[in-house]
């Protein structure tokens, strides 16, 4: 028996400028041929819901339409993606409550696009889900990392448009490679490096941010150069908005692996496990910072959500 | 109204250890979870089969469980991926004939294997259908190709298993916006080079093989290294096997991009496409040669077609 699904709702919009039409989550409703499934030929954006309100909606909107324009399909518009939403959130289970941060009701919410079946128009897809266990257990446990040599330097990449740089294509095979590479290793997740310097670029699947404090002043959190071939986080872009806004340093790297292990606190950062907290680096410990982990987590969702109020 | 799907035969093999079972290829059967569709997570192998036989199947079917045990995936035995085959082709429409060529009745192949949804077990699916007549064109007209940026050398991969190195995955975006990108810049196809020295690696879905020719001896055959982080091509490998048995030379790059303008003649090789031969590289036209091009084909085949029997 697999307990997939249980709570899930998931909307299709098809073609992408149709209605969106609530669908049952357990059916199939995708054609052997097409081409996200034979090509990974797509685009998706993952979105944090908290009891009912899509944060960074319009970051993540913009991002998968400028990842649909990269790969020459079109996209819901942000009306569409709304309504698709609403109607997802409507008919999922109540959302799930993280034990130790009692935020609210989370969901997990994936939107994508298709280039369909051959002949065929491009359709997107919408699944909203609770958020696991998996993740709150990692926002309060913290991860062990590998690092990862990217195999070149993705600043390569950038002038290149046919490489998608930048782009949150659906072909996600070596990114989920990376994951089962750490754990196999004995680590929770990876961090690409690149092979030029072995600087840090990003997480398998989130942004890299660290912080650096110093006594009566703001903290200082530094993140990778986005421009150098790294996906821009939206979660990295808004925890920076909001530090900027209370006066913190932020600035971009390089970082390298020294600077981590250097670092007063080290997150993996991304849309709905929000800052995580990295505990070791290659089998290093690194230093974290709880308080400092619930203030970023409060820059993410929008809240002080100030010591905690740990296990309601 | 699509045309997709006619003629076409599906055939699903779930969990990769069981029956293969015929499936209706113009009804879902995936659901919005499944990790090819959500992560391009699958591996996959294109098959020619001409009068009902599949050619290098073996060579298919072992590169398709090296890819397999590269992320982590089971694999069908070879005789259950003969059994699904059999039982498509049986489904199957007439296949079609080269006008050209008059090889026989032809197929397209597809086998696939998929992680399957978060919680759920591989599956594998094979689908068959008539060889379109866009490919018929291109071996009777050859393409034109322009030279793109691979951004890296994917030399530098090889030591990396967590980048799939020489794996076939469904994660194809790249090879696909290659494709595009070729398209939109009036060629019909893309092969792409190394960054470090401009080395020709591999067509974006096939392997490049160039002919020199002097008098009085026979051919010499040159393709990239395989061993330099290119896919290791099955049309390739069947080639040379073939023509080092007629006492033709087979050489391994490097290639440079001179070197196809000042080759006899250019092929991108492939399972289903054969050896479509290259008349143009970045808008400079490349020697052909008609007889080599059948010659070649017969190699791939099995089967001497000699002057061909045009038309028939």
């Amino acid at each position: 028996m697999s307990s997939r699904g249980a709570g899930t709702a998931a909307v299709i919009i098809s073609p992408v400028t149709g209605k969106p039409r609530l669908v049952d989550p357990h059916h199939p409703h995708v054609g052997l041929e097409d081409q996200a499934l034979t090509r990974g030929d797509g685009v998706f954006e993952t979105l944090h819901v908290l009891d009912g309100d899509a944060y960074k909606f319009d970051a993540h909107h913009a991002r998968l339409s400028a990842s649909a324009r990269s790969c020459d399909l079109p996209a819901p518009t942000a009306a569409t993606c709304r309504a698709a939403l609403a109607m997802a959130l409507d008919a999922a289970g109540p959302g799930s409550q993280d034990p130790a941060l009692g935020l609210g009701a989370e969901h997990s919410v994936k939107l994508s696009i298709s280039r369909g079946a051959p002949g065929d128009a491009p359709w997107a897809w919408l699944t909203a889900a609770p958020v696991p266990d998996s993740t709150f257990a990692a926002r309060r446990d913290g991860v062990s990392v590998v690092l990862l040599d990217r195999g070149h330097d993705p600043a390569e990449d950038s002038g290149l448009p046919w490489l998608l740089p930048g782009v949150k294509t659906l072909s996600y095979a070596v990114n989920v490679a990376a994951l089962r590479h750490a754990r196999a290793h004995g680590a929770q997740d990876a961090v690409f490096t690149a092979s030029s310097d072995r600087r840090i670029l990003e997480g398998a699947t989130s942004s890299v941010v660290c912080a650096r404090l110093a006594p009566g002043a703001p903290p200082t959190l530094v993140t990778p150069e986005p421009s150098r071939g790294v996906l821009p986080g939206t979660s990295q872009a808004r925890i920076f908005d909001v530090a900027r806004a209370h006066g913190w340093g932020v600035d971009h790297g390089p970082l390298h692996p020294g600077d981590l292990l250097r670092a007063d606190a080290v997150w993996l950062t991304s849309s709905v496990r929000l800052a995580v907290p990295v505990t070791a680096v290659d089998g290093h410990p690194v230093s974290t910072d709880p308080q400092l982990t619930r203030t970023l987590t409060g820059f993410l969702v929008g809240r002080d959500i100030g010591h905690g109020t740990g296990g309601r």
